[in-house]
């Protein structure tokens, strides 16, 4: 069509900044690509972008949302493997293809370039990947931040093997995904939830121990006793590194350290003795590369892993959905789909 | 009890050479753990062995048998971790603890040291590992050598990530194991099966796909095709590295050489023009190390996985037990047990 | 210039379907370079491009040779890194940036895409780095297949570490920058050279041992005396996989497999029972990707590693160039140079 | 000889703990060899265990000090690859011999397990390795602790490739020991000094650039300038991890966190935030296996490294030098020799 609805952002102006317009549907130059866009998916980046409180560079009357898929409906000139038809979704950052990551290739879709809260989006080629086989959009849009976070933070330092333990800690997109892809990947999960009913909710989709931090604060103990007193080989931090993360990793393990859910500027600091003396390494990480998120969607198929959507609003109740997300902390994906 | 029934090996006679003698008990020595065996299992090592056939150095009248599990009944001086009662296998390498292998820690047991054909098995105390729990004696003792070596094929060189493919030939006792152990890992496996019969026991296994080669011999387009032109991560090479196995490995991935079925002086040739083609890396592995051994128990541990054992002799009949491994091409292990 | 010389083959027709042209001279389109080529240099791979032997796909009246070094004078659009006066050269596969290989970055230059044997080679933006500093134009055209190459096959697998032994076989490109940056990365460097003479000169170039194989035609024993009986780390073999590869090598060494100087269909088989014995590991690789060039080009230039040039023609003299490097097995890389 | 002087500390009570005795010379058992010890050195470990802070087990009535050299005058039973004469040093855990740092291996000499501050040494036959040659007793005796510490820092990891940066803080041992290596690694180091005297010794030990942080406290700034705005890829961290450090090093670079000069419980916090936006890993280790110590030990003969000796001492004044030591913050080791 002619005319596309999109939502821009006014960067400082959090969520009551966003705004809806229409706009002329833009046109594929070449190696770029029009997506009709069919659902989109929130993230704590994405409150930190209206806030203006994200550490990349964010460019100004954002179209927000990094995270999103939807249906090929125009191709550029030298467009190899995408064509018309194709169920897709984009890598966050769409020039970091493989490798470590660098300044070079730091550009990013809701940050630097605009994003997908837009019916038609122009995304560059090399940047999409097919749906994985037997995911809705809806599931598929929870992929591009969450999915490739949690895989990296699993794989992409020393690399889980089967047989390991994987901590998860909380019920946010990037935990529920890191226990269902470790279990798949062959690890003994234990998922530290928030609360009994979270971890009910957990115990059901799979991880085969969890505990409730609300009745267990000093989860970390308990984490080395399941594991016969050495700890586990991988956490996945989302809440800073604090006491139990510390006291919960084995000597030579690995914390994921994939942010915070405070805003950065609060995160609490880390005791240098603490860390010394568990042995562990921390890595830090920012999503990952298209070819990780290939690789993960490789796995996401060969063991229908599906993500938790926990609630899905409409376009027009885009910013209804950010309030959702900001206030509720969803045991899973706050999605919005479009028609 | 004084005396112990123990077989002793004439190299070069073959099985033949093999006489049954009772003996003074032995008793352990500082770091040494005296063990009533359970079970032991057979392996082609052992009829190599036994023809004077095997590459490393092999002593004379020789208790043969590598792999064995049983449980402690006396521990020497200076024992840490071992206790009388211990449910426990033996590492074949018992000085090869950790890291690559090296001259240094050449030394195996049914091979420069006596093995686990005997009624009490000396140990030295540093080999030992717990039999995993869920398993019999008889499953146990299937580990030492295909087992490790299964595992060190999967994760010993650029690693299994799970969501690759890995193809195992074969239906012995490491290509069970390496199908089996890839799968918890969250491969995709491709079973090649001797005939359609083995090929329907394979999938029972849970090998996702199977091909049998008696119908296919062409199998390497089968896997090339299977996985979108691109060919498996890994092939678990026991027959040697032919035609099909370059054929059905991706460029950057590795084929496993575990040895051969026949004879390693029957080996066939490697086509370089063929290998180089491939894009591929041959890693060749000799089982594998303790903590290689430890790592894959906890897998097997966490995912309930049992080796298959394809006949159970009793220790009387062991030359019968030697002589069923070597003309049936048994589907799975073939184990002696002790009362 | 309005007007560009240019060479271009008829594949198959061998040197002798080499013929110049004058055409208009290109003009980068998006992302797209055009680049005054000052020098290039030959190897192998061009000799079998012109035979048409080449295993990958080629283009037909190809502008050929993969390897060259000029500088920027004009660039599209959306070209970022890249300026008018930078002085150049270009990764063999432009858009093989990171990671592993694989068929979708195929594309090489001098072979689907036009190559550097031209006055104005029109270049995709992606594939270019810096000349490292202090190379001169002839020095810099050898590293993009002969360096890359060396590097890959030193640190691409398991990785070269520092005070480990390396093998290089023979004094083309390949072998003598292998040595050099062996060296430079704190290996211990054996060269085994063709003659005395091409010995003292591997000497010169700082390799602490030599061995001339027309003396000591089992030089692989020489490899393995000089090691303490342990064998190399790193075997790097551009000769195909022989007897004394396999007998240089240590256990869980790395014979890093870069082609055959020989036509590919002539490489001689490999002895699966002398692979299985010497525990070792073969690598099969294809140059690398601009990522190991950068890397590559970091050591170069903190060590000021030279790579070493034999000969260098005018650009008239281009098929003189071709047909030296085919009869005169040249110490080093033999150069054409533009004005 | 009958009768050996060996030191002894009372735990807690420092330097005034320490006390001379004459006791019998012990007898080497099985798998134990006896050192006459011809030279120890000290570090901040030494001062740790003799205050009562050490964070690991140590025995009472302990004979201190971990590092040290000397000659084999005895072996006991089922000692293989040691005989008397030959000059050796110890690993620091003679049970960790390989792969990485367990609970199980945690032994240590001069800790749980009595050390080398003594005329003659009763020592497990495993933990010793040959003194590089061409180093005297004095050098060799600075490596256990110190170089296997920086060994590690550079290697355990990622792994420093060749033409990458290191940084390393401060002229003690392990900085000193880790700027040599990384250099002969191929690395450009980057050294920065407690003052301009200090850079001026390191210069002369061959470190490309210096920084006096005495005069420029923001010395991560100047790392980032000389690295092209990339950062460093590795920082040994002797100091903490503070502000510098993670201004230092580049996105997905490593800070390898060897322990902190002044009392571990005094470490400053870790700013998390500036972690999370450094893109790094931060890796703790201490000290490291045998095969780490027999790799290194390549590198330093291979390169001829030579450890810095500050100070030598005679035994009988072993106390001035842990004074010494403990108030001149020296520029390499103190060293204590016997005759």
């Amino acid at each position: 069509p002619a005319l596309t609805t999109t939502y821009r952002a006014h960067l400082g102006a959090g969520i009551d900044g966003l705004t809806a317009r229409t706009e002329p549907t833009p046109e594929p130059g070449p190696r770029e690509v029009l997506v009709r866009v069919r659902a989109v998916s929130l993230g704590f980046r994405e409150l930190m972008i209206l806030r203006g409180a994200y550490p990349l560079p964010v460019k100004d009357d954002l179209i927000p949302v990094s995270d999103g898929a939807g249906e090929v409906v125009a191709v550029g000139d030298d467009v190899g493997r995408v064509a018309v038809g194709d169920r897709v979704t984009a890598a966050i950052f769409p020039r970091w293809l493989d490798g470590p990551f660098t300044r070079d290739v730091a550009d990013q879709l809701g940050g630097s370039l605009d994003g997908m809260l837009t019916e038609y989006a122009l995304l560059p080629a090399g940047a999409l990947l097919p749906v994985p086989a037997g995911l809705s959009f809806e599931q598929a849009a929870c992929l591009p931040c969450a999915g490739v976070t949690a895989w990296n933070a699993l794989t992409g330092g020393r690399g889980l093997r089967a047989g390991e333990t994987v901590v998860t800690v909380g019920s946010g997109g990037v935990s529920l995904l890191a226990a269902r892809l470790a279990e798949a990947a062959g690890a003994s999960v234990i998922a530290v939830a928030g609360s009994a009913a979270k971890a009910a909710r957990l115990r059901e989709l799979g991880a085969v121990e969890t505990i409730d931090r609300s009745a267990e604060p000093a989860w970390g103990e308990r984490v080395r006793a399941l594991t016969g007193g050495r700890g586990a080989d991988h956490v996945v931090a989302v809440a800073g590194i604090g006491e139990q993360e510390l006291s919960a990793v084995a000597i030579e393990g690995e914390i994921a350290f994939v942010g915070t859910l405070s805003d950065v500027g609060d995160a609490p600091a880390i005791d240098a003795r603490r860390l010394f003396a568990s042995g562990a390494v921390v890595r830090t990480l920012a999503v990952g590369s298209r070819a990780q998120f290939a690789a993960m969607n490789r796995l996401i198929e060969a063991r229908a892993i599906e993500p938790v959507v926990e609630a899905v609003f409409a376009f027009v109740d885009a910013i209804a959905a950010y309030r959702h997300y900001e206030t509720e902390q969803p045991f899973g994906k706050v999605v919005i789909a479009l028609g």
